[in-house]
């Protein structure tokens, strides 16, 4: 029996659902337009992205090039340094912004094709054709193409692939190059993407007179995989596989960009030892294959095991895959927020050590609980147990939908656990911390990482081999696949968020299983089928069988309100308690509790949780009363007093889902109370 | 009846107490030594101070001049930049180090003056006067006294008061020269620090031609007041007055600075409006008879409010004294640690916003308790109300006394309430939490602040004016005064540890008052006298009448265990309770309870506190051991799991006093206990 298993295409999946559908939408109909305009630079009072106008200017080279015209840009002048001021017009052949912008564009045309497949648009289409365009029109001869470097001559290129997020660019290149192949057939970004891989492939590598690099920020190991699955091109499966093992080798290529930096100021160069503290950041301490600890930063990290988690399926790599495992471990027992955020703290963006899991300082980077989702998909492609697809909900529900406001148009970047604006808006040590989405980021990675995954979701939804059809995650839609080689559909009736899910079976014969996941959040799951009542296997309950329409099957998983406490040894948690209302992590607000959210407690032992329906920012949520007290207030007649037991009465908490919060205007936050 | 209140002279009082004596010895044997050590840059491993080389360079200078050589010295170099690398030699004419250091040797100077007052030393006062001659001798012609600009040949000074320290060196010259005056005898310091605030006072005004300047970092205000009390000049007095009352006028001559350094850069100035807000870290945001929030660096916060009271006191001005009532409150009511440690946030050293009192990423620097102690004794000479005083022993106590090792010779810089060893090893977010005593510090301002608070600590613990003697601290020893005319002595007999203070009184039929503090931590005190039982005032008792031979005082003052709680707007100690044993704010330790400190409650309602008695670095504390529940750190089946009642058992917390706390080995430390 196969156990790998890869995503249904996004054109065999039609989505229905209440819920998703709308997340969907917002993308759809107010992300991408924005993101555009974004990119654009008309966003006001928004950092300008300046990724169209580098775009612009590389491929104005290009032409100039080609004309054999004189092109004297030698000087390369910084980045932000020669930012035009006020007034000032920008110059046009200048690169402008953080080195990884063209990653902006990449993401946006990700997710363009993404969404093209599951609802054309030819305007869209159009304006996005006109930009895989552009980017192809900046590529220099040989394939090179980051247009940084291009406009600063390639001076430099791949001289700090530890911070010039080159390879960074050629991961988002192809991520975009493979959706816009699959969503409109063109191979003029897969042809942009290959050309750039092979330039890469000349330059970097092992052999006699290549520099034995790899990605400072990884992307590319996970894209090259894509690149390799969608044009069977064995070449890109073996860079993959090279950037994985060269990494963290000895003697450390990164270690080598350092101590030429140091020597140009007369540095002494640091000894091969310090290698492991230094880059352990990005995930390059050791070789990956060793790596145990989730460390460094978040996003890389999550990347990181995400194309190791792909390698591992593709070739079958036993050590590798064991690596996956432990790195699982790691992130999700012993880092994890309870909202599926990663990144406890914004020192590097990056994981903390272990168990330290603060609130109000919480770094849980957006694109970070986008990665641990990516994350989460490869694990269950290897091995479809529901403890990685419980993990992949808690990301994607609770973080992943939190970054983005209920207007389409505002993000998230950190997505703290506890919020105080007075604190976020005066306190230097939560400069990184908002209590309001924000309109757009100089450093944009979270919004379109976003739009890229939302676009994309029946992907996380559904898996498939041929033999077996998983559902990871409840969604009403249409889903088609093969089983034993005759076509099958799965018809998702509406119904989850009540608890209920439907599935009508369209098929004439299809021999093999279906599996539905069984989720971590339900104590009280049960099903039947006209199959019978299935099997459970690692958290799924797989129906055997051959399908016929007219059969179906019938989920009953209700939510319940469930009092969660974090392990002893985090801290910051001790004595509190969060509430999870089916995958909902709950939050309160002072909106509706009240200002001094740390003098409610709710009562674990007898939550005795009212659910009510409550339609915030334009779609109905549960919304929960539970069983609480609230401490007075009372004036006090010293700083420090003698202890006493504080007056408290009755009162009922209200809690909303924590990826809804800050949708109703300014106020404190709290994930987990106190407890009586 | 005259209220205000001046300290005794260190020379009428004489310590016997076992534990004061024991920490005055420890400066005067130990950090006194090694601070000499430390001025010298002979401390292995530990930055070097500069402090005497750059003194050496400005008298070798001076020497020049006079003897008409050419001095070349004309560039600056900057100070860091210039710092001499591994192995190369300093440049002898070169000042080294931070702007400020010259004040490390005001500093030393002072405690060695206090500490000669008390215990006379030939071989002591030789250095030291060697070093007070080295300082006359670094003094410019015109009295302008500060190495760093001295050794650029004058270039900018007094151009950057905001951040250029010369009129804190001032400051701290001043304190010394008066203390090295009253020790010895000697003018010759003290005329130098005359002749340098009488060429600031050239400089610095409001008349024509003058800069309408300030101290950037205070304490010139309560020195020149000293200088004022010491010399009857009445020109320090206008002089702090004239610097008081011009703090925070408008046009903000700070923000001349910021512009005209913002010139230099072509950058646009910032309008008056934004003064305010840039300049509230040096309490310069507003005049100083308007403030009422604590803001900005603690350090400096403290030393201006005791210089503003000590101006209210000698003036009489009401108007001053109503500002640092307030000030005082929101110092003490609203953004003090338990600990007496104030300043919430490392971000500028700084007071944080209300009730932001942080246990394990607390500032609360050695230095801003030492000025706390400061503040509240002026506070005392102002009003004898016991509520200063009890802070004034709280701040001294549980911070200051933190802030030195049993061993005299390592130093808390930071005195955070929660440590977690690895978190201070690993954590960057932490940088300024030390969890073990360093040896030296490249800004050394807090060791010589201990040793000269510490070393004429009498002064804290006595004031009298004529008519009235106040023992406002408990400390065995005896006290000299006058009394109607009429000398008396008070023999202060020990046993305050022990909760018992017996006072003999030698006399001959000195008629006034004897005022003795009843502590706010004393909740059941007692007592009698040979003169009746007095009448309780503003927290002190006062014993009236003619005093002779075979008169005394007796009070019974018991230590108990209290268990204080927080002021409920106090988010981090929510649902905590702290031990205060006596005047001892009480912590656990690893080293008593093991490890993870979070996982013991104690139970405030029936603490039942059996009292030990335990040597801790040479000297015997008070130890509790009070009831408590210690939870089970059992393996946990997930990161977050459904609440569930946490196993517990009786246990014994074991707590020792916060002041002792890592003198024995390293180890977590907590103040705040969970509760149960």
């Amino acid at each position: 029996m196969k156990t790998y298993t890869t995503p249904l295409g996004l054109r065999q999946v039609r989505v229905t659902d209440a819920f998703w559908k709308h997340e969907m939408e917002l993308v759809r109909t107010r992300m991408i337009p924005y993101q555009w305009e974004a990119l654009n630079d008309r966003i006001p009072g928004a950092a300008p992205s300046w990724c169209v106008h580098n775009f612009r200017a590389a491929a104005r080279l290009q032409a100039r090039r080609r004309a054999g015209e004189p092109w004297t840009y030698e000087v390369w002048k910084g980045t932000f340094e020669t930012l035009p001021r006020d007034g000032e017009d920008p110059d046009q052949d200048t690169f402008y912004g953080f080195v990884f912008q063209d990653s902006d564009m990449y993401k946006w045309l990700e997710a363009v094709s993404y969404s093209l497949m599951q609802h054309p648009d030819a305007e869209l289409e159009k304006t996005a054709s006109e930009m895989a365009e552009l980017v192809c029109s900046a590529q220099d001869p040989d394939g090179y193409l980051d247009t940084f470097y291009i406009l600063k001559n390639r001076k430099g290129a791949f001289s700090n692939l530890k911070d010039h997020h080159e390879l960074y660019c050629l991961g988002h290149l192809t991520e975009a190059a493979v959706a816009w192949h699959q969503a409109t057939g063109k191979t003029n970004l897969l042809e942009t993407a290959e050309r750039f891989a092979d330039c890469v492939a000349e330059h970097i590598g092992l052999e006699e007179g290549k520099k034995p690099g790899y990605p400072g920020h990884e992307i590319a190991e996970m894209a090259l995989l894509r690149l390799y699955e969608e044009t069977g091109e064995e070449r890109f499966l073996k860079q993959c596989r090279y950037f994985l093992d060269q990494r963290g080798q000895k003697p450390h290529v990164f270690l080598k960009e350092v101590n030429l930096e140091r020597a140009e100021k007369e540095e002494k160069p640091l000894p091969e030892e310090d290698a492991a503290k230094l880059f352990a950041y990005y995930q390059a301490h050791e070789p990956v294959r060793q790596q145990r600890e989730a460390v460094g930063h978040a996003v890389r990290a999550m990347y990181l095991y995400s194309g190791m988690a792909d390698l591992a399926r593709l070739d079958g790599d036993e050590e590798m895959a064991r690596a996956c495992e432990e790195l699982w471990k790691s992130t999700t027992r012993d880092k994890m927020y309870i909202t599926g955020g990663v990144g406890g703290t914004h020192v590097g963006e990056a994981f903390s050590r272990r168990f330290d899991l603060p609130n109000d300082t919480a770094y849980s980077e957006t694109c970070a609980a986008v990665g641990l989702v990516f994350f989460a998909r490869r694990m269950l492609q290897m091995h479809p147990r529901s403890e990685y697809a419980d993990v992949m909900e808690r990301a994607l529900i609770n973080t992943v939908l939190a970054g983005m406001a209920m207007d389409g148009q505002s993000f998230f970047y950190v997505n703290p656990l506890e919020v105080d604006p007075e604190a976020c808006r005066t306190d230097k040590r939560l400069n990184h911390v908002k209590h309001v989405r924000q309109k757009w980021f100089g450093c944009a990675c979270c919004p379109p990482n976003v739009a890229r995954l939302l676009s994309s979701l029946p992907q996380y939804a559904f898996t498939a081999n041929g033999e077996a059809v998983y559902v990871h995650l409840y969604m009403a839609s249409d889903a088609e696949t093969m089983l034993g080689g005759k076509p099958l559909c799965l018809h998702v009736r509406d119904g989850w968020m009540q608890g209920r899910v439907h599935i009508d079976i369209e098929s004439d014969g299809a021999q093999g299983d279906i599996c539905v996941r069984l989720p971590g959040w339900c104590a009280d799951p049960s099903w039947k089928s006209t199959k019978g009542s299935g099997t459970v296997r690692d958290g799924y309950v797989v129906f055997s069988g051959e399908w016929k329409a007219g059969d179906s099957l019938d989920l009953e998983l209700p939510f319940s309100a469930v009092c969660l406490e974090a392990d002893w040894r985090v801290r910051e948690d001790a004595g509190k308690a969060a509430v999870q209302y089916g995958p909902f992590v709950m939050c309160t607000e002072e909106k509706d509790n009240g200002h001094y959210l740390h003098m409610l407690k709710i009562t674990p032992d007898s939550l005795d949780a009212r659910v009510e329906k409550q339609t915030i920012g334009g779609i109905e949520l549960p919304v929960l009363q539970v069983r609480g007290k609230k401490l007075a207030q009372e004036e006090t007649a010293a700083l420090y007093t003698p202890w006493k037991k504080q007056p408290e009465e009755d009162t009922r908490v209200t809690m909303v889902p924590y990826f809804a919060w800050g949708n109703r205007g300014e106020g404190e936050m709290r994930v987990w109370q106190r407890t009586e």
